[in-house]
């Protein structure tokens, strides 16, 4: 419970009377109790100088128990106002707060009007999320491990992947596929729905697997990740089936030396918006600049949506720890579509990824 | 675009100069398109008397437009100010807005506060979401009929679930084995994580599936769904794999005559709670009442976390159209769970379950 002691101190060191965390991968980062209660209420109160306690649907307050948290659990009934019971349990241990701590990113304005009406006299200004982002940052060996394990879960999905893929298959049938052969190994969850995309539907970045069927003499988009004990792996590979042509092969080649050039550029001390320069410079370069429409990578560990972002603009300077993604696309409309991503943490002198499948261009 | 024109009255109605929305379910309700753009910026903005505009992460605004989306689509890449640019394009059409309207339950107070700082005269005080889960509230045929996709599909993954299940194998096998056949299908995407839970772990009615291997003589619990174009389905069956005692019997019993009852009872003018009521008193009657922890059934369409609440102290008068679930549980700890759902829409003398698997025992 060392993390919690250090939003204890953050509590304190600001002045608050409490801090009001509701994020659900804020609580399983600080306790590791993990659920989303979606339109119920879920948060851990942490206070200064008092033991902090959760508050959680009644149906969820054993399993926390039973996840060996050593403080107060307080549970309510779906008809039971929520709001009103934060307060009162607030209240027995500082009866009259003024100042609060909040995650600005995640309290939906409702409920910060209901923990208002509840509190009158508490300001809710601080936002305590740079304080979590930045101790999210640096990743403990404890969660590499973790990181690690969820990248050969996604190597896997891509060996069997690619042992699904022929031509005439639908892009799905891959898909359910090689999360089969996950959910056979007792690998439940994807971090994000498996994408797997032929051809032009590559050249749509956000677009989702669909029915169409794979054809000879053209390339195949997997990105995929799963959830190994709430650290999650995200990579993408383009592979061929068949023969493709030279253009197909030239854009494969200028993305796969743009991710290799910025993994090898990564190492403590560099920034993140000039690991994205270094890969978006060979793709101009290559006259691809207008085809590569999105940041060259997000940083990573419980979800796909931390930080460092590495895109043009972030001055963050890399350091030991930190996990992101580097993935380069080039994405042609009407013709096809490359992306090529590893996870990586940031070592001494380098940076090593999470996922080892093979970059050079594979032909099934 | 008849639903936008509903929001443009309701804009007009209260007064303001725009509304911002920014839930993805709604703007899939309002346009059809839909995407989750996590930590990116999408939008909607609806204006009484000009036309609306959809504001998009660059890389979705192609297909924004692939939907027919007749109005104009911005977009905006990583490196630059959403919350600019968004500001730029109301300022465009309403010179100096004083007012606008936000979805209160969905919108971070973090985002509110991006926006009132390119936007600082304007208030954002008026809430939409209780226009919004109004019309959302009574379902139109066309998304009644999407809804019994949904049941058809989650019927199917029951069959292919208790042909799966014996003893000896996991829960997340069986897991594995019924949503492979979904997927085969085309079947892509669960509304949540599928669960089975097998004897004392179905006591815990917010468990996971996990890798505890199913008994002889034990019940499971299957509780899943599915995605059919937007729509979702959510539906439970409890079985018995080999015999099981009488006690077990009765629980099952006791909990199928308490969810028949509840969809017997449901008509228009009976309200929520009397819903909720007639399975209760059953549950109570038979010494069974506090095993029953949670309310009777949630609203349901695009997400199961939609209105009508069929609970203690909401007092909302059915009306046909109107969707939910009936799904009592009876969860008696270390030794047996038993929770039996059907969703419903409410006719005009009744109401119709989307999912028809048997509910009587199934022996396997």
């Amino acid at each position: 419970m060392s993390k919690i002691k250090s939003i204890q101190d953050w509590t304190y060191n600001n002045g608050l009377d409490f801090t009001y965390l509701s994020d659900p991968k804020t609580i399983q980062y600080l306790t590791g109790f993990y659920s989303d209660p979606v339109e119920r209420v879920l948060a851990l109160i942490v206070f200064p100088e008092k033991d902090p306690f959760m508050f959680a649907p009644a149906l969820e307050v054993e399993a926390i128990k039973d996840t060996g948290f050593p403080y107060d659990v307080y549970g309510y009934l779906d008809h039971e106002n929520p709001w009103q019971k934060i307060a009162a349990h607030v209240q027995q241990r500082v009866a009259t707060p003024k100042s609060a701590g909040i995650e600005k990113e995640s309290l939906t304005v409702a409920r910060l009007e209901n923990l208002h009406r509840e509190l009158q006299d508490v300001t809710f200004e601080t936002d305590v999320t740079d304080y979590l982002n930045t101790m999210r940052l640096i990743k403990t060996p404890d969660e590499i491990e973790k990181l690690k394990e969820a990248g050969k879960e996604a190597d896997f999905a891509f060996e069997k992947g690619f042992a699904a893929l022929k031509a005439g298959k639908s892009e799905k049938s891959v898909v359910a596929e090689l999360e089969y052969a996950l959910k056979q190994k007792g690998v439940m969850e994807m971090s994000f729905d498996t994408l797997v995309q032929a051809g032009a539907h590559a050249a749509e970045p956000h677009g989702a697997t669909s029915d169409n069927l794979v054809k000879e003499n053209e390339m195949v988009l997997f990105d995929l990740g799963t959830v190994h004990d709430g650290y999650i792996s995200d990579a993408t590979r383009t592979v061929a089936v068949g023969e493709i042509s030279d253009k197909q092969k030239e854009i494969y080649d200028v993305c796969l030396e743009a991710q290799l050039a910025a993994m090898d550029f990564v190492k403590p001390g560099v920034t993140a918006e000039e690991v994205d320069k270094v890969a978006r410079d060979i793709i101009e370069k290559a006259g691809y600049g207008k085809y590569f429409i999105h940041r060259l990578g997000h940083g990573m560990g419980m979800s796909e949506h931390e930080f460092p972002s590495i895109m043009e603009g972030n001055k963050m300077v890399l350091k030991p720890g930190m996990c992101f993604s580097i993935e380069p696309g080039i994405y042609v409309p009407g013709f096809a579509g490359v992306r090529i991503e590893d996870c990586v943490y940031v070592t001494e002198d380098g940076c090593e990824p999470f996922t080892h499948t093979p970059k050079e261009i594979k032909y099934l």
